[in-house]
């Protein structure tokens, strides 16, 4: 190690991890030279504040400039270089080649030296090939800049119609933000579904609300061309043939992690495409770390290696590797889950830990629950309904993954969930936790405990349950539903028994086939197939998630 | 086990996890007779909302009534017998007692077999000395009768001022029911703080909440006697000489478990004053159980058994008490961390764990880290402030307790935490979970992951901690605030170097002196300590929570 006191650690990108970084090198080492180095004009701003700006939600746009180089020079001695590109990393030598912009526009290229050099460069928005000739009306939405032309073009131009390409979470968030300024959207989607992280039940949930909100969604559908009329987007040629016409395209179709810099250095590129790294942010060169999006993070549940594109785990790996950099010592950088949330109007979609495709992807066998539960106590005003689904092991129960729609408190239910996986929970030590509890807030036993409870039931076979999409044909399937649910949502071939008749009913029933018991939720359905359960029919099945679910399949 | 077919399961009291055992006992043994005997009007009701009804923020009545007799009979056949208070217990015999009162008011002794029976009788409020002679406008709020009671004088008489004994939760919700309805509401609490299960500062941040509503707080100061007039209460006698005229009473100083029927059946009463239960809930006897308000829970943390009066743990501990009944297994009943919450005004205040009070108590060691931080990026509208406060193991970083208060958000921390503890976490863990990010719901580094990077910190002396209560003098204390809120908040005797001066001035400080660097909140103070401390001070403390918290002791 070297002389503490020459300690020169420069650090390549504000964004995306790089300021925690250097801020944390500063709080263990004061006598480091620290440098950022930031192609951008800003050396840190709130990326994920940006499409809440478009639609003036955010109103200030100050507020999205998180830190200034002032500030880094005045309360930590942390020099920031905007308009610096790094172009080379001579690992040999110990020095970045920087190609530096000066206000005038003229750029000169220039050499740091480091002792530890910290990559955060960040990823990049892919540009799909319908945009390569880059009509003035076509947009990507990643940095300040991007943001600034977006709205340079809305106050300057009449925009009645915008397209936007990709239905992530960038993609959902600008959806809103245009339809907030009244503008009618077009979301075009390549793949069959929205949310392509979530499972398709849930995404479709998430369509529902938007397209209730008078917001075209095109799935399956990509966008081939453009229709250009001097150098203006005017109508997008679809993959399905449509033509549909639009004053303005906004591409939110995912990010590439940024690795051209370290893969000429030669540093070990992994095979999802990210900066191999270790656990204190490492790269196969120990000299120089690399943070955020630009790398590959260790998931829990599989330990595989990918992407994750996110700002709290970036946040999080740069605290380490500026500790490690600038004392050769750090905690270690823990899993991720691809912990993630996005609000959709009055919706909020957030998922954490694996989803059925990937898992099914992986040959990963697991068990399935989903429930409907209230955010807080029914009685309560403003109570909402979420839907949660759990993934897990059978027969551990080990969390595999999770994913909640809904209003208010998904985000704490994902959290929750979150924390049991990080701490390698069950859903049994999820039936058991201890959470804080009065009506504005949730319910004696809230939804994390109900979707423990029904996953416990399916573990035991108290009953089993069966997914929302199972083939009924063949089998003996009770509808324990009301006569208006059932009229309002038919299911052919069932046999008709309200919940509260079965108990008088039942004998109807074929104790000896396989049966399956449906409701509007997965809750009375419980009730009707423990009944037969402990009536001794032989196999019992209750239907997850009721026929609010499986009307979505 | 006797034969399944003829198990009789007798239930005492159907609110309190009563309700839950009897319906478990069902899903799980479709043959059993299964009897819940309740001694008042109701077989289940909401009572953690009826304060809410009180101030009408609950309109209808009818949401209270949680489930009906008649839902029991149809859908689980369950019978349920209102009216039914059991009077003793023949264990020999296994057969209660019981005085079953008519719709006339006919009462009549009549028995109920049993092979298992499980006891929620709950909780009863103490009644203080003070209102031992029942005036008619004195009142206790836990059951729809006393609600009831409450309103209809309300109603009837002319309520100016109301006189709210005890500052627990009930105590508070009632305040601001109170205060909804117009009402002059004075809150007389015996101890020095409100919310005694808080620690001092964080029970003071919900006192001036409180106050900020213009009601008037008294702590440390018990109501002695009432001056009643035609047996109304007209004023009240407290034990500092002060008359407190009042138009209502209402005294909310807490539970009781109700032991009698079990002490009286030989039934092992714990230390704690609760009905001895396993983790089972089997009480000495192993054909009764006992779950809810009136058994003693195994606490978390010190593993001692202790009273919990709370819906959630009643309720989870109904339902294996009903599964076991019915089955003879069960999954086992977790520990319990007393989490708990309550909405006051727009605040809300949430703890879990231990507090500091009772480590001290139990001279169990621990370390305080104390944050403020935004409920969600605090660029995006609606950001709000909350208090974090986590008490942890030194050197192994084991959760012990944590405490909040602040607005949107604080539960989900709490609970977070709360999950953690459940798996036997610690702020090494915490510090790593991936939560959901996105700034409408919290920020990339959220306030949990803030108070644990404080904590370990404070672990590894990154710097060090001091609490907020600290003797200052004789210390080299550095004030890092700004001129204006020096001016604000004094700190007599501190030498004011502004963070951003700290990187030039610090030569002006002697650095073998023992330094306490102080700020607003502990964030600069954080950063100015390190610098001392990398620059070689020997030793530096940080003051954990700053100005706003010291301000409070």
């Amino acid at each position: 190690m070297d002389s503490v006191d020459s300690l020169r650690i420069v650090i390549v990108g504000g964004v995306a991890g790089g300021a925690s970084a250097a801020a944390r090198a500063r709080r263990i080492n004061a006598s480091a030279e620290i440098t950022i180095l930031e192609k951008g004009p800003a050396v840190s701003f709130a990326n994920c504040g940006l499409p809440y700006h478009i639609g003036g939600e955010i109103v200030d746009r100050n507020k999205l400039l998180v830190a200034t180089p002032e500030l880094f020079w005045n309360r930590f001695r942390i020099s920031v270089k905007t308009h610096h590109e790094v172009i080379k990393i001579d690992r040999e030598e110990q020095i970045v080649h920087v190609r530096a912009t000066s206000a005038d526009g003229n750029a000169q290229e220039i050499t740091f030296p480091y002792d530890r050099l910290i990559l955060a460069p960040g990823a990049e928005p892919v540009r799909p090939p319908f945009a390569a000739s880059f009509p003035r009306n076509a947009f990507q939405l990643w940095t300040l800049p991007d943001m600034d032309n977006v709205l340079a073009y809305l106050k300057n131009q009449t925009v009645k119609r915008v397209m936007v390409v990709g239905a992530g979470f960038v993609g959902l968030e600008v959806v809103e933000q245009f339809h907030r300024l009244g503008i009618q959207v077009d979301l075009v989607e390549r793949n069959p579904q929205i949310l392509t992280r979530m499972d398709p039940i849930f995404a479709k949930m998430v369509a529902r609300v938007i397209e209730s909100q008078g917001v075209r969604i095109l799935t399956g559908v990509s966008v081939e061309s453009l229709d250009l009329e001097n150098d203006i987007a005017v109508a997008a040629r679809l993959s399905n043939g449509d033509r549909v016409e639009t004053d303005l395209v906004l591409m939110g179709i995912g990010v590439r992690p940024r690795t051209v810099l370290a893969a000429n250095a030669g540093l070990t590129i992994g095979s999802a495409g990210g900066i191999a790294v270790n656990e204190f942010l490492q790269t196969s060169d120990p000299n120089i770390y690399a943070v955020g999006d630009c790398i590959e993070y260790t998931y829990g549940v599989t330990g595989e290696k990918g992407l994750n594109p996110l700002a709290g785990a970036a946040n999080r790996a740069g605290r380490i590797a500026g500790q490690h950099a600038a004392s050769g010592d750090a905690e270690m950088m823990g899993p991720v889950f691809g912990t993630s949330i996005v609000r959709v109007f009055d919706c909020t979609a957030a998922m954490t830990g694996m989803s059925e495709k990937q898992l099914a992807q992986r040959g990963i066998e697991f068990r399935t629950a989903i429930i409907q539960a209230t955010n807080h106590a029914s009685y309560f005003p403003g109570a909402s309904n979420m839907h949660l689904k759990i993934l897990y092991d059978d027969p551990s129960g080990q969390i595999l993954g999770a994913q909640a729609v809904g209003g208010d408190g998904v985000d704490k239910r994902i959290d929750i969930i979150a924390t049991a996986m990080q701490l390698g929970g069950t859903v049994y030590d999820l039936a058991k936790i201890d959470l804080a509890y009065a009506p504005p807030y949730g319910s004696a036993k809230d939804p994390v405990h109900i979707a423990a409870f029904v996953a416990i039931n399916d573990l035991q076979h108290t009953p089993r349950l069966t997914l929302p999409d199972t083939d009924l044909s063949g089998l003996q399937v009770v509808d324990v539903r009301t006569e208006k649910e059932r009229q309002q949502l038919p299911l052919p071939g069932a046999i008709p028994i309200g919940v509260d008749e079965l108990p008088t009913r039942w004998i109807e029933l074929d104790p000896n086939r396989k049966t399956v018991v449906v409701c509007h939720s997965g809750k009375r359905s419980h009730v009707g197939a423990s009944r037969l359960v402990s009536s001794g029919f032989q196999d019992v099945l209750n239907l997850t998630g009721g026929m609010s679910i499986r009307s979505l399949t």
